[in-house]
């Protein structure tokens, strides 16, 4: 059985956002063995998982991901929706746009210190709109 | 319930792909709620989803990838398949080689400008086998 | 149907490996027709899927990654938990935590030259916790 869930998030400024509890507050209560799937529906955002405690691995993050993915970079051609468009993009397939995750004894098998991130890469953004699916 | 379809793709040259609508081509009609997971059956070609519509920005991925894996990269050992090929694998790592899609009301429920991207990173690729699932 | 299963593997030195025929030996058997999903619940290692063959392939990918995220990147904030911590979160976000691959035939559906990755970024890890989920 797939459960779907429709929700939207934000606007979050750009970084990297801890969005976990407030992914489950969307949800039913959850099976007690499924695998929920987060999905969103962009492609200057992303969505992964990483460190959920020390706010200074967020700022990290961003740190390390706009020095490797610099806007204007050389050769960089896709320009028509501002400098930090096309390194939003490339940003956004580095995190990948969606996870995975276990449900065991009606709770989502993250581990101690895992979290879901949000990875906002643009400057200005609106919501963005989020699809959870629950299979059981 | 979990329906496969497994299909090849190509050969596409070296870069990105949108390859959205042929990958629909293969599958059956799509249940009503559903997960679709696309799998590529190679480590020197990737599957990833980003924006569907400026082909710049197929190109700013390339450009990109390319730079920041360079062939020959410095203590590269792996050369018997050519200077092409351990670039290949670290890329394919960084796209992934699947994506999951929610499915709604018979439709993949992805965003306006997102799109499934074949990426080659090969220079003279054969055709890619894909897997496709469908989970109801 | 999801069927859970947990387990742990290593320690495993800092580096790539292959730990295709591990996983499995903590499944069950496979159905005719399903997905496996491979979990991580660690912040600072990775599961991918690439190359299984040439052990300088494995050698490669520790050498770029390490090269592409240094330790004490310019900027980096989060040290108390030693210099290769860090640098662990982002490489663990590049590979990703989890994969998922077609089954069929009672078999994984991977390609000749694929196998599971576990990524190991910390350079004294202790075992690793695993989830894996069957979906049939």
């Amino acid at each position: 059985m797939v459960d779907l869930y429709e929700f939207s998030l934000g606007p979050y400024p750009r970084g990297f956002h801890v969005i976990t509890d407030e992914v489950l507050s969307f949800l039913g209560h959850l099976p007690e063995t499924a695998v929920l799937h987060v999905f969103i529906r962009h492609t200057s955002a992303g969505i992964c998982i990483n460190e959920n405690y020390d706010t200074d691995v967020l700022d990290d993050f961003e740190t390390f991901f706009s020095r490797l993915v610099p806007e204007y970079f050389q050769g960089m051609k896709h320009t028509v929706e501002g400098p930090d468009d096309m390194p939003a993009h490339i940003k956004a397939v580095f995190t990948g746009c969606s996870v995975t995750i276990p449900v065991s004894n009606h709770k989502l098998c993250l581990g101690t210190w895992q979290g879901i991130y949000l990875c906002e890469f643009r400057d200005n953004a609106r919501e963005r709109h989020i699809v959870a699916t629950v299979i059981s």
